[in-house]
Formats: structure tokens, sequence, C-alpha cells
């Protein structure tokens, strides 16, 4: 198994270009592997999300739970959840039974810096984060697991946290309220009492119960072994006193890709043994780059008579899923689908629909991004009490 | 291999009891085993320290050295010198060098707080250390390892913490120079600069490094895993940017029983790799109880009339071991030496000595911890420069 980042494994094609060529050539052919290592498919390239839920034990995220977030919040669900990018959950019933008592939570979600700019596929857990803190009203934590970029990717400690911040700069983009917000680099932030919870993790987790999880080996070094309780621990309010103090029993829901279900496994495994709250989870599919293999960039058939004649297959075609992801406007997709699986659309002209969308989205975030000053970064990585967190 | 601490498997007898019982039935029939947690000699009970001194690869401190010591510090050398008890090195001539040359070094020397009071042995590393910063005027910074505490102890992390500060309370007993000294516990102080040497660190050594010199096996939690790169960087002077900053090619000198030498052969291992100087060692014996079987409690005859006769055997007895460490005068120790031997000497007249040689530090460490108030321990323990720290 390739050492690599937790955090970074879904990785869809630069956020700069709109090319749509495939990643994911190394599908096996067996059987599929997800893992915050490793994401591959069975032949046909397609993951099997139905059985993965039933492999990691998870819950579907089904209609009724998506109708229950629009009442509880009174919004329109987000695209990611009405097109089921969001599909799986663990206790997200929970938090909303509780929010339904009156009772708040905090989101945690993470980011391992590797890249200088983030790519579309990074942007979507982060994109799905800001609509659930305004559709709740509740704080954030952001992680941003420079030490653990500096232990896999062999960059130096400084060039870390340079990554760190510059991808700070884009979650920043996103448009999170700094009022309710707290971005943190690990190399800055562990100590005190995020430290105390990584050693009372640590404790609750046998070398043989990681090997298990992630598959690491003895030529492994130590700090890959020694890095889960790190990311384990934001899902403990006590690990953030200036946020959090008196409210040691605030309920924590993780939005993240599924690959990153394996660390949560452990914490909720471990969260009850040291007097903690499981945290909830709420899990997306993958960017849909890396879980298509190259024989099905296309649905459309080869010439524009094929096209006219069959229509397009959309199961497998990568500009729907784009549009899945991305268009917003619900009829029009239906419409596009409808068309385009008829053959009355040509691949092409979805094409240009994917590139205008995409570059909509592309430019207004360069945009955002480009208007984030290094204060604003500072900002949000203040260590400081969010006064209004909750309202 | 029973899972323990680290710092804490040289214990002799309470300190507060003047009681000679022996400790150590353990003992190995065949070989001697020193680990930082396991001390068994051969049958015989004797530690074989030359062996040792093979065996782990460091070199002996030898009476030319000593005598070095003296000509640069201009002073009688320490009791613990001048007897074997610190009877190996790493590059301490190295420092002397350095020294000699105008050039400074700092020492670090540490602890893992388990119980409640410290015993005699606990502190003699601590006598040791304290006639170090006096002789050579230099920095020192000791660690409290509540976190490994913690992890191999099964105490909380709130008892761990506690227990930190009351054995704060005597290493400053011991008369440390709070203008020179500074004091940590890892709870507190791990993170930032400390946090990312720990990383640096934790890049370099494998699983199978760690297993090879520690011994842990897949049942241990995975706190124990990350734990050798916790003691390891305080050996570097970037882990406290408050004392050295600017001053990162300081040498490092570490006072401890020779137990503690694996942690410190990773250390070295590791050192060049990241760009640091390795740091030196000055290695000790163990204190007497552990070492000896009890089968070799007395040396001296069963009857007075034997006593007479033949005299003890000094090389397996107790009292004089103790008298060895404790008893700061040669001419008083030689004659007590040859009259025992030579059967003038009866065995309860050597322990009465001993008793009060005993009593008189016991005491003295006594009221001296009486003393120490917890205004002190903050003070100790402030993060903060030392501004005369080589004067």
């Amino acid at each position: 198994m390739p050492s690599s980042n937790p955090r970074a494994r879904h990785f869809p094609p630069p956020m700069s270009s709109t090319s749509l060529s495939p990643e994911g050539e190394e599908v096996a052919e067996e059987e599929q592997v997800v893992t915050p290592w490793e994401v591959s498919a069975k032949q046909g390239g397609k993951i099997d999300y139905g059985k993965l839920i039933d492999q990691f034990g998870c819950q579907r995220l089904d209609q009724s739970l998506i109708d229950r977030v629009q009442r509880l919040t009174n919004r329109h669900p987000h695209v990611f959840l009405r097109r089921g990018v969001f599909f799986a959950h663990r206790d997200f019933t929970d938090i909303l039974d509780a929010y339904e008592r009156g009772d708040k939570f905090y989101l945690y979600t993470g980011r391992g810096p590797s890249s200088e700019a983030l790519h579309l596929g990074h942007l979507v857990p982060f994109m799905f984060t800001k609509y659930l803190q305004d559709a709740f009203k509740v704080p954030l934590v952001i992680q941003l697991t420079d030490d653990e970029k500096c232990m896999w990717k062999n960059l130096s400690v400084e060039e870390s946290q340079r990554l760190a911040r510059e991808n700070a700069k884009d979650l920043i983009a996103c448009g999170f309220d700094i009022s309710r917000t707290f971005i943190f680099c690990d190399f800055d932030y562990v100590g005190g009492a995020f430290y105390k919870n990584m050693v009372r993790v640590a404790k609750c987790v046998t070398y043989n119960k990681v090997v298990g999880i992630f598959g690491f080996t003895g030529e492994d070094h130590i700090g890959k072994v020694s890095f889960p309780p790190v990311q384990a621990v934001p899902s403990f309010p006590s690990s953030f006193p200036h946020l959090f103090s008196g409210r040691e029993n605030l309920r924590c829901l993780i939005p993240c890709a599924i690959d990153q279900d394996p660390y949560f496994r452990m914490t909720r495994d471990v969260a009850p043994r040291i007097g903690y709250s499981k945290p909830s989870l709420i899990e997306s599919t993958f960017f849909p780059a890396l879980q298509i293999n190259k024989y099905a960039f296309s649905g459309g058939q080869d010439t524009t008579e094929k096209q006219r004649k069959f229509g397009a297959n959309l199961e497998v075609d990568i500009p729907i899923k784009y549009l899945e992801f991305f268009l917003d406007d619900d009829a029009e997709l239906e419409q596009i689908r409808r068309e385009y699986g008829a053959g009355h659309l040509l691949t092409g002209e979805v094409k240009r629909r994917v590139i205008e969308v995409l570059t909509e989205l592309v430019e207004r975030h360069r945009r955002a991004r480009a208007a984030v000053t290094d204060e604003m970064v500072d900002a949000f990585m203040a260590v400081r009490p969010l006064p209004n967190m909750f309202s």
C-alpha cells in the first residue's frame, strides 16, 4: 500500500483546468478498496457505495432524513444532499434529534495541505460544510494537518506550514463566517488540552488495531503510527477550551468523504472509553474523476449519428457527473439528462454546459481567494472565543 | 516484557525509610538485561558494567577524564564521579573540548513522575546534575514526562500532572539555581517548536526500529510507540526557543542512569539526519538495591566471632554500597572498608554509620522540600528566558 495522505486521496483534476481527463487508472480487478490512502473500484470502475455502507457499517442518508433537514433548517437542501453526493452517515439522526430539542452541535472538518492550490474536489466537503454552518448556525473547526503532510510527503516543517496557510486562503474563500469558524494548523495548535486528548486516545488504541484499520507496516515510521489520535481529537469539544469551555457535552458532526471513515470508526470506538460522546458523521462519495476509469470517460456515442440514434449512457458519463455535483438547478439537470440520454443532445453540447458551470464556479472562487489577505488568515486562525457562535 | 516506565526502573527503597531490604528478586539466570523497562543481572546478582559498555557501545569514564573535569571546573569532583557511580559516557570529551575553547553547553535530564514522593535513588541523577550545573555554570532543562506516566501507568491526565508538580518540589529541593533552570511537564509544554521537533524525529524512526530498541509488541498501545520522540527532542536546543533562540548549535549533555541509553542511542542516530548535533551523555550505574539480589544483602559474617575472624565480603555488601554512594569523605570510607573487610568492624556498626549518613541526607532533603512553595514550582516552570544562564 503506498504511503500517502489520509485527507487528500480523492483528487479531481486541478481546479484551474476544466479538462475532464480521468484519473484512477490503477483500479483493482477484484475488489473495491476504500481507505484514507487508497480508493480503487472493481472492474468497471464504479465504486459500489451501497456495499461500502454495509462494509463500513454506516447508515444510508435517505430521503426522509433529507426532508427532515429541510424542515429543521427551513432551507432547500444543498445540491450535494439532493443528488446523493453526501449519501451516508453515522448517528446524524442523533444530531437532528438534539437540534430539534434545542441543543446545538459543532462541525469539524479538515484537510491535509499537500498542494499549493486546491482542486475542485478538495472544495466539495468545504462547500457542503459552509451550507451546514449557515443552515444550522453552528460553530466550525477546520483542522489543517500540516504535521501529517510533513510526515507523509517528506515536506519540511516550514513548507508544510506554508502550504497550510495557502490552503487556508482557499477555505476562507468558500465563505465561512469568521464569527463562527476556527481554522487551525496542527504545528501551531497541538499542545495543552488538545495534546492531553491525543494521549487519552493513544492509550486506548493498540498497534495491532491501527494496523488493522490503516494497514501500516513495520517499515512505516512511527510518525504515521502516532498520527491517528491527532485527527481524532478535534471530535471532542474539550480539545478547544477557548471555544467550548463549559460545553464539554456538545455533540460533534463531521462532514467528510467516506474514505475518512476509518479514522472516525476508531474515534467512535474510543470515545465512550474516555467519557466522551461519539462524533456523528455525514459522508460523501468521491469526486467523479477518481471513481470512473478511463474507459468510461464519456457515455456519449462515437459519432453524431450514433448519438442521435442510441443516446448517451448517463451512468458512466463524466460530464453528467460534473453537472450532478455542480449544477444547482434541478429542472435544468433533469432536462439535460433526458435529452442527452435520448440522443437529442450531443456530448459536445453537454461538455460546453459543464465548462460554463465549472468556469463560473472556478472564477467565483478565484476572485474570492484573491481577496483573502494574510491578515484574514491570521484572524481565522487566532486562538480566540467565538462569541456568537450559536446565533 | 512488562510495560512500565522508562524513567523509573532503578527504584531504591523509599527515601523516608532507611530499611535496606533488597529488591530485584526476578534476576535472570542467564543474561543481564538492561532496558528502560527492565534491569536484571546474571546469577550472582551483579550487573557487569564493563560488559554493558561494550554492549551499548558507549565509552568508559576513566580517571584522566575525571582529572580533566577537576582541572576545567577548579573543583573537587563529585563523589559520584570519584566512586564510579557515573562510569560511562558518549562524547563527553567533545563537550569538554568545546568548553575548554570557551563554548558552553546545556544540561538535560528528566523523570517520569510515577510516585508521590521521590526515593533516594531517584535523586542520584539530580544531585549529580546540580553539581554539573554549579561546576560548569550552564543552563539546565528538566523534563517531567507526565504524558508517559499517564500512558504507562494508567493514571489519569490530572493525577499525572499532580504527581509531576509534587516531584518538581523534590527536584527543586535539590538546590537547582532558578536563574539557570527550566523545569517543564510534557502536558504543559508539548507544542510549537517542541512538537515540530517531535515530528522531525518521528519521521526518521520506523516501527521496526523502536521494536528493536524498546521491545514493543503489537498489543502495546500507540501512545507507547509515539513516546520516544518526546523524550528525544529536549536534546535539541531548538525545542526551547525561549531559552536558546539564536543558539541552535548549543551542545547538550545528558546525565542519566544507563538504562536510559536506548532513548539516546535513537536520538543520536536521528540527530545528524535532521541537521542537529548529537547529545552527549554521562551515565550512571543503578542505585544498589536493584542490582544486588537478596542473597547478597550483607557481606558480613553470620556471627560476631566469624566476622572478627574472616571479615566482610565488601563486593556484595549493601551497607558499603550505600556508603560508596553517599559518604563524601574518601578517607573515612577507606577506613571503614579496611576495618570491615578485616573483621575489626561488625555489620551492625557499619549499618549504624549508613543510617547516620542516610538520615542526615533524608532530613536535609525533607527540610528543603518542605520549604518549596507552589509559587516556586510555578516560577521554575514558567516559560521564560534565563537571562544569566551562562554566567
